[in-house]
């Protein structure tokens, strides 16, 4: 009664358990969310140990599954538990310095599972997909409800509620990150503290925004203009050229090419218009349970994507003091092409 | 110009310099949030080292203030930044093994700074409980604006999502955890994930909630009655003993206690009822920055409290399968005594 998932971990770590306390990780592992447990998997079992809060819910969840579900022995150290063992595969970019000392003092070896566990859920599965796309689907509805409701006067933090509200009520469990309203000129700024100006006619509109349904995320990006007041033409013609990057990704990224490669796409076109200097971040970032994983599409990763892999597409253009524009959706690689799975219209809005 | 609170932590610490990389321990010692960055603090100064993102705004925020705000140099690696200091304090239960390993190929002496945060971070100065209460404030209004606008069909999640646009609305900048809202028997899961079941007639409905405002929580419980169908004689009476049990603290426990003395309040009541083994968790946590920070008031705890702390009062008794009622606030104590933060009225709602 081995997991084969934790079991193809533990084979590409090479120690004798691999021993799995993380929350996001241990969710991957098991499919079951909690806040409270550790999976071990050796070459003979999964055993998922946890406590009384969880252990009934867990053990219906997992039934028939290929993990044994255990409740922890209470007041037992981990170190304890795992006597046996004599090398953990354990992952040192999550673990803390002071479990691992205590790891080191009680005599075992660590091996990094850290960039396995990267590798393997780079890649997800049709079910993960299918989560994600149910976020992707909570998200574009939400917008287009929200598109409705928006009104003069409103505060960025209003507008940034509405949403996140709409998103819950089309099915979400809760943001997969904290949304970001930026008005008018405070679009220029990528990472906009979302606050108190008030939404006035003519202004553009920046919403980054995603949700989380059954523990996976989505991420989004729209712009658009809440009224015409005459005074965008500089906004119209960057708005097409940002959307032109954007959509140069979706039809020439394939499986097979790089995070660089794919990055490229769009920055050398801005760069051909004069725009790649307002380009001040990366293309885009992979995401799934959390909302950045592995691998990244920027001027220098060299990871090759392939199919299954879910990631951002998200050029923009930032001019201090005057204006923002970014076009995210999220995405994936299928029979080698770019599926897009946030998919609301991108022609721009004028409200 | 070295930041008299650093100075202090670097003191208890006793380390040639304070070294902090954690968002919610930069926070606490800057009082900016920011994504990304490092705060050193040896005996002559304090500096907080960020990227362009966030240099400016920093400046701006930072300025007549005790530390000094630099641009990180690019791509330097923390372990060359800090060359000239042979001790660096840092928090061991933050810190990952890959980066304490890092440090210790280095040559650094690395000195646990977790435990003066702590306790540093466990009083909260006047400017920090201004922030809590008015976390606490917004989660008070949200419920009694909530109150009138649930409805019967509506789902957990709708009711989950309702309440944290009404706290987005009355200025929070989002939840400090993912609110849980259980009907009837549901609450009698302490940790009863929120989902699609269905308000009818007569359900006991459990809400616990918080928000933050400028980067404080608050964190509050309530059970009421979606109408009386009758049948609820026992929860009417488990509920006056529930809030009789959270009143008792109120009333008893004072600066200079601990928090095992704080938990028996309520605990000792709950005994002679004949509840106590209903009572499954511990009477409260601290919060501040955190939803969870130390100390807390379980039955094992010594720590002595003392005034300037902010926790939670949160005596709860489930019945499988039956009935869950806990009832809590987030308080304070001033003058010896606790005062409330959160303080909507705690007398049974039949709604």
């Amino acid at each position: 009664m081995v997991n084969n998932t934790a079991k193809k971990l533990l084979n590409a770590v090479g120690a004798k358990a691999l021993v799995t306390t993380q929350e996001d990780l241990r969710f991957y592992l098991t499919g079951f969310q909690s806040s409270f447990g550790v999976v071990v998997t050796d070459e003979n079992s999964t055993r998922f140990y946890t406590d009384a809060r969880y252990f009934e819910a867990a053990t219906v969840a997992l039934a028939g599954r290929d993990i044994q579900v255990m409740e922890y022995p209470r007041g037992e150290k981990l170190v304890e538990l795992l006597r046996g063992y004599n090398s953990l595969g354990m992952p040192l970019d999550r673990l803390t310095a002071r479990e691992y000392t205590e790891f080191l003092q009680g005599g075992y070896t660590i091996v990094d599972s850290a960039d396995a566990f990267k590798s393997a859920m780079a890649v997800k599965s049709q079910a993960e997909i299918e989560n994600i796309s149910l976020a992707c689907s909570a998200t574009d509805k939400a917008f287009l409800q929200l598109l409705g409701e928006i009104k003069e006067g409103m505060t960025e933090n209003e507008v940034a509620a509405l949403l996140e509200y709409l998103m819950r009520k089309n099915g979400a469990s809760g943001t997969s990150f904290s949304t970001i309203c930026a008005f008018g000129a405070n679009g220029s700024v990528p990472h906009h503290e979302t606050g108190t100006a008030k939404l006035r006619f003519g202004d553009a509109v920046l919403l980054d925004f995603g949700c989380k349904i059954n523990g996976y995320c989505s991420d989004c990006t729209r712009t658009f203009l809440f009224g015409d007041d005459g005074k965008h033409a500089e906004f119209k013609d960057i708005y097409d050229k940002v959307l032109t990057a954007h959509m140069l990704v979706k039809q020439n990224f394939h499986s097979g090419m790089t995070g660089r490669q794919g990055d490229a796409f769009a920055r050398d076109y801005l760069e051909t218009q004069g725009l790649a200097k307002y380009f001040t971040h990366s293309l885009g970032h992979s995401l799934g349970i959390n909302i950045h994983e592995s691998p990244n599409l920027t001027p220098s990763d060299e990871s090759v994507f392939t199919d299954g892999m879910v990631f951002s597409d998200e050029p923009g253009v930032y001019i201090a003091g005057k204006l923002g524009i970014r076009i995210e959706d999220t995405v994936t690689l299928s029979g080698g092409n770019v599926v897009s799975l946030t998919d609301s219209d991108k022609k721009l809005i004028i409200l």
